[in-house]
């Protein structure tokens, strides 16, 4: 086995080497995380995980952030994870089709009293979103068109991976974790537009901290979990060779480079985020002009928007139509406008006006959201949105990512928060940022 | 949804009639369990998660079978769950194509202080057995084929509604869970041979026991997981309208009276027991007669037989080999040759005398294994094993039953644990059975 395809993805990743690049871009990484999961902190989803938390009970290890409490390791990894995924405000990344810092950094932050130093915190999380960069590459868009989550799946591998980088395991120790976390891959996107859905981020995390608590008790497991006719990628993608190509790809710039994290400016799907950038580009327009709005998608690149008339703008935040009628309709975009309030009449008008396409004819890997407003006066204006605000070629700056931390975290350590975060990597022990962020 | 398969099924399973005569075989059923989890109870495995556990912490409201302790829900499942199947002692069935016992048990004991009398233990459990058994159908061969580990994957639903059931939940109330579980259905075979193969029925267990509590505390999940493209059987089986056949089919007859559960007065995997009853009609051969010996299966019958050349007792478990050679060794078997001491020499000379073959001209559904020993003098002697011990055709017997139970639990409360299984159907409160259980 000394060969297969596991060890060799673990000695991969654990030659990574982080510059200072990739740690500032962990850095802002964090903050945005943090800033996530502050918005989400009383969703009423919080609040149920921490009733059933309670039930269960367990040493209170490992916080619950912002909430002045600790629980066990396992229960912080489930409650953080959704806590950061509730709102749909955490980053994506376009490689994982799916949100890494949700179910990586809760792992972290579960397991930070273990550990060591802001700049081993900071690597491990690097090489955790490397890592379910890879996997998901390695398991194809296949994987996520037949029915998982690649939040949950990849992630509960990444987050195992990181969480072992971090304990300062070898790759020979994390190898039968790495196991454990593969054998409990799990989540379905049939629960997009529940609370299941950010559960899976923090069902992800919970997992990979169990993969690693049991991996540490000395539970046997395989140490060749990827490999071979029965691994994790001939059972969950397209087999171990094309799994080899992207785990052991030679790549100079990691992944939370580029094409790096995408981080978002309002709480709704990053799939959305393109009919955005199309529709601010058309501008607003009075109902009363408008036929027939055409919202062109590249091949099932609207998967994820499961709400065609969204009823509220939670359901809003996995609606095209309803992002776009929100620019259409001149009333720009704002974090209230994705909470549980109804959809009012004239931006249901808009919505009724529109009618999604596939375009057929664009080769893999091009991605794009077209409108095309059909005036009654028989003119048409339309746009292309490819470079959402957010994406590699549209970046979320420093500075904006700053002031959403401020607009959304308003605890007393707020501040605290956000200074020890920007010097994380000169930290030398993690515990009392970790009690910043449990007292929130 | 009302309509839709998961309203359909869930109707179905509580509209089941459970008669005396399941009630027989699931107290016989429950005998059995507690023979298997009593010789496992000292197993390495089982020492590691309480170590695990113990760390972890949680309020102790559920028992560690024979250990007198008691730990969180999750944990007992997890920790019963293991023991039940960490030596490949438990009960099988043919359709679960896996364990049902050892998952469905652990959730119902994790919970039995919040349900009722011995009835609904039974018969929540007899409806387990029935929903795993038509979930496995339904899921088809190519699930396992493919990697899956049935006893963790059905086994994590079919745990979920036997809990429900027992907790008195309408199907209605159900549903939700049935999602949660769905949604972290896993277990990859690759484990198979390290003790990850017995935690996937403690991770389901648990995985089961966590959806309930989850559903409980009101978080919000599909009602629907069963249905449509991006439902549980469209993700892991061969799609919907597959499932349907199996999951609705008329069936006059529980799953739990027939086939059955098989039972096994030995700790090896079931698919050796074919190699059993062909060796046992042939009898022992003189090595110095044996030129060689094909050992043919109908196809891919051999799966979980991993080990065609095991080192020691506790891989023989899982080889074909090592089964035939004991038999034709005319050593017989004895449960001392399942544990971790090497395979002495002439054993391992007789199993190096072995090839498998594979018969491809069976129709689907016939299964058996044919032993053909060419002697040196030009001979050959040869027998099909298609009635094995424990199986349908040639079921182990209650007295046979009773038999291994006295033979393996020798705590203090043996006697009382096994005078309360036999009349648990007359017990009007399950909870001091537990405790007995808890004490051993």
């Amino acid at each position: 086995m000394e060969d297969g395809l596991t060890a060799a993805f673990l000695e991969k990743m654990w030659s990574m080497s982080v510059s200072g690049e990739s740690l500032g871009k962990a850095k802002y990484g964090v903050l945005d995380f943090a800033a996530s999961a502050f918005a989400g902190k009383a969703d009423a989803g919080v609040l149920k995980l921490l009733r059933a938390a309670e039930e269960e009970g367990g040493r209170p290890l490992a916080p619950v952030l912002f909430h002045r409490r600790r629980v066990s390791r396992e229960q912080s990894a489930l409650v953080n994870g959704f806590m950061a995924h509730a709102l749909d405000y955490d980053d994506v990344h376009a490689e994982v089709r799916g949100h890494p810092s949700a179910v990586i950094l809760p792992a972290l932050i579960a397991l930070a009293d273990l550990g060591g130093d802001g700049r081993r915190f900071l690597e491990a999380y690097v090489v955790g979103v490397e890592a379910m960069a890879r996997i998901a590459l390695a398991l194809t868009n296949e994987h996520y068109e037949r029915g998982f989550h690649n939040t949950a799946t990849a992630g509960a591998l990444a987050a195992a991976i990181a969480g072992a980088r971090y304990l300062g395991w070898s790759p020979d120790r994390a190898a039968p974790a790495l196991g454990l976390a593969a054998t409990q891959a799990a989540g379905l996107r049939v629960h997009f537009g529940t609370e299941t859905k950010p559960l899976h981020a923090g069902l992800a995390a919970a997992a990979a901290v169990r993969a690693l608590r049991l991996a540490e008790a000395g539970v046997q497991a395989s140490r060749a979990s990827l490999d071979g006719r029965l691994g994790f990628f001939a059972v969950f993608g397209q087999g171990e060779e094309r799994a080899r190509t992207e785990l052991l790809r030679e790549d100079d710039v990691p992944r939370i480079v580029r094409p790096g994290l995408w981080h978002k400016l309002y709480p709704f799907c990053s799939a959305a985020y393109f009919v955005w950038h199309a529709a601010e580009q058309i501008g607003p327009v009075p109902l009363e002009r408008i036929g027939e709005i055409e919202i062109a998608f590249t091949v099932r690149s609207d998967a994820a928007l499961i709400h065609r008339r969204p009823a509220n703008g939670e359901e809003g935040r996995f609606s095209a139509e309803y992002v776009a009628a929100l620019i259409l309709g001149g009333r720009g975009l704002h974090a209230r406008y994705f909470q549980r309030v109804p959809v009012d009449d004239e931006i249901r008008a808009y919505m009724d006006r529109m009618r999604r396409v596939n375009v057929f004819d664009e080769p893999p890997g091009v991605r794009y959201t077209r409108i095309t407003v059909k005036l009654k006066d028989g003119g048409t204006v339309g746009a292309v949105g490819d470079r959402p605000k957010g994406s590699a070629g549209n970046p979320v700056t420093e500075a904006e990512l700053v002031r959403k931390y401020d607009e959304v975290v308003d605890g007393p350590q707020a501040a605290a928060i956000r200074e020890h975060i920007l010097r994380l990597d000169e930290i030398g022990d993690v515990r009392p940022f970790i009690a910043l962020l449990e007292e929130g």
